[in-house]
């Protein structure tokens, strides 16, 4: 006989109705009478546990008594409606077989534990509702967006994760080598990478944009989704030194093609995850942020706002007495003003376009003014920004103009450029942080909490 | 007027017949007598490029007819079925603008280039015929693994691309770090990674394996797919430094449930392709590997084999004359024999079975024979050897033995021993080489050719 998944028991209990089925998992709970108990088995298929009631008309009635919890067993019963009880229904055990006993040190007995403990046995959290739960809306909302993408005929592109161009993250990259640390060769005392791995210094990617720029004007329509990295020394709930993105590029688009596209994406997801993590959203919207529903659906159903930085200055301006970091025009907009803007003044998500030259990448296309570039922020409320991007610099005298100016050295950068000489059409794509997206998505507080094995300053366990 | 994306008018031209429609993309080649001229254009969206007559009616007719090569541009005009042409359709210019002038120097004119120098320029190559076909089918292959997985309700894991543990990769690891290469701080002579960003020596990983049993014993059935890394010094056609891998990871499953699940994902993802990127298979099976649609249908219509390797030894041992390499029980199989297995004895894909401890990794499961462990490869033919996976030792005291035995350092590996302690029940994998899986379905012969931008000894552009 071979297991039914809980997940399929749950979605049509009718059809197993007084059959007999085969049930595997985990013992979540495990409490007992003296002729009868009950186990809440987990198969990690579903988040809701299958109730099995077993009566000592087992053979091995006694031994059952005492499994451990944690441990994972195999049950044949019948499967019982049971209409008027909590749950839907519950297998009625005919069989109970230990497959593998745990000791009774599992850490994971009833009581609550705090998110703090529980990142220390990150090999054993997935087996917590919470965590259940988030990975599963986690692998569910990276399926959205390659479906998403899929169905509009985006090319998904890899990126490099080993690069040597150091364009956008000087400073803050890890660097990749294979020399003996212990023993590194000199030239003119500096260290001598023509004796790396790849004969020069290399670096762990910040962004994969550049390379995704590439193929836009191959293809048109593109995106990648693949981890990042920044070895930005700051222990804050939001950073991680190891992060996925998602930076969908767009050719014969501008700036608002780019709107468009993020805004149906972002509503997309949320959608899908919605519908397709019904029991994992219900639980988040219970107990880890009251009113995430409407803050998503809230999403959902707006057409969201648009507003030039300059008008977005004036109105903060105005409120400048509330905030802790004052704006004007030319500062950089805090996560205080993005959720101000957003929650406050719009009450949706909204777009903020066209920032200041000076506190935006080399990249992003100047506008007419010379002094704002075709940007754009996703702000929305209850966090900030969501999503950054712009319109691209196609112009190849406009573009070495910025990287004069700001310092960025152009020698490997030169594909770049040349990308502006052969039909570099006007282009644009913007970068999604995920894990930002699922912090959105669940209402967890803390990007530990949302990636598997996080790395952080002093922190690459498991 | 908003233009229309080329595949849909390859899709439908019925559709489009008569009507006006607007185009953009990129010239392919362009020629021209007196009172007329044709353009193949491309956007990016479809392998085949759609032609664009232009006649002197076009107040531009004599600056159109100087557009360089590789120039974006955009075209009104009407569609026209042309169903005696060898093209199913042209389209009759009545408007064609400029939008991004190639320079002259634009490397992609008519002629042929090697893949040699397209290597070069890998910020242009996804340009050609040959490179967007490979792109496009990397991307729906990439997909049709996603979409298969989901189908059976597997969690996409995301395992950490920076680990501290070395367990599977010691001496080809890439090493990450953020410190001053010029000026390590040592302690006892050697360098201080007390003083590094994570405290502790950290590297790029080669499998996510240990991490994705992690999640196999929460939810059951899961899969990653990543980047992987190995700083092998080896300069071949099938050897790169980064490389994606697909791991999935099943719990409750021993290795008659992986082989199934292999055997099943592999025809998914090949018919999966066929299916969605017909011309562009077309391309491969007419210019690159004749044959290939024969070699691919074969894979699908055919139930895999399996032997044991005891007894896959038996036979080539018998025909040891016609190998480089001759074997013997206990010797590791090479190319030559998989291939002769899978082409000469099974004429199919096949599994061997069942390999000697001492050519397998640690967490293989140790046999009743206690001299072979339930390892399992997959040969196809055409290419040896596409997956290899094994079912896991579950068994603490046997898993420690052998990390003792192989000198697995078990520091580190805490979390993966105490999986065993705590409802560690039985469960298997496996991993595939992403790019070997795309060399095998469009016949490319080097992974320099299925990687947008390989990273190879000495080589990190772009």
């Amino acid at each position: 006989m071979k297991a039914t998944d809980v997940r399929d028991l749950f979605k049509s209990p009718g059809k197993y109705s007084d059959k007999e089925v085969m049930v595997e998992g985990w013992i979540r709970t495990i409490r007992d009478s003296k002729n009868f108990g009950f186990i809440e088995l987990n198969d990690g298929t579903f988040m809701k546990n299958v109730q099995v009631v077993f009566e000592n008309n087992l053979s091995n009635f006694d031994e059952v008594k005492k499994y451990p919890t944690g441990s994972a067993i195999t049950v044949k019963g019948n499967l019982l409606l049971t209409p008027e009880a909590k749950q839907l229904f519950e297998i009625k055990a005919t069989e109970i077989k230990m497959e593998a006993e745990s000791e009774s040190s599992y850490p994971l007995q009833k009581k609550r534990h705090s998110l703090e403990y529980l990142r220390t046995i990150a090999h054993l959290r997935p087996r917590t509702n919470t965590f259940a739960a988030v990975f599963r809306v986690r692998s569910l909302a990276a399926y959205a967006i390659h479906k998403f993408f899929n169905e509009r005929g985006f090319i998904y592109a890899h990126p490099p994760i080993i690069t040597a161009s150091d364009a956008e993250g000087a400073g803050e990259m890890f660097r990749v080598t294979a020399l003996d640390l212990d023993n590194i060769e000199k030239l003119d005392g500096k260290t001598d990478y023509t004796k790396d791995f790849f004969g020069k210094s290399a670096n762990l990617t910040v962004s994969g944009q550049l390379e995704a720029e590439i193929f836009a004007l191959a293809f048109k329509n593109v995106y990648t989704f693949g981890p990042t990295f920044r070895a930005e020394n700051s222990n804050t709930s939001r950073h991680a030194a190891e992060f996925w993105m998602i930076e969908p590029e767009i050719a014969f688009a501008d700036l608002n093609d780019n709107m468009q596209l993020a805004e149906d994406m972002v509503k997309y997801v949320i959608s899908y995850v919605m519908e397709n993590a019904k029991e994992e959203m219900e639980f988040f919207n219970s107990f880890v942020e009251k009113g995430l529903f409407d803050k998503l659906n809230n999403v959902i159903d707006s057409e969201f706002g648009k507003i030039d930085y300059t008008d977005a200055i004036e109105i903060l301006k105005k409120n400048n007495d509330n905030f802790d970091y004052p704006v004007q025009w030319g500062t950089d907009i805090q996560t205080e003003h993005e959720r101000y803007l957003s929650e406050k003044i719009f009450g949706k998500p909204v777009f903020v376009t066209n920032y200041p030259k000076e506190i935006k990448a080399f990249y992003m296309r100047m506008n007419e003014d010379n002094k704002t570039v075709a940007a754009m922020d996703l702000l929305v409320p209850g966090i900030g920004e969501l999503i950054g991007g712009s319109q691209r610099e196609e112009r190849l005298d406009m573009l070495e103009k910025r990287m004069d100016e700001m310092g960025i050295e152009k020698e490997g950068m030169w594909w770049y450029m040349e990308l502006r000489k052969y039909g570099g059409v006007k282009h644009a794509g913007y970068g999604l942080g995920f894990e930002r997206l699922i912090m959105y998505l669940t209402g967890m507080g803390n990007i530990r909490d949302v990636i598997p094995f996080p790395r952080t300053p002093k922190n690459a366990e498991f």
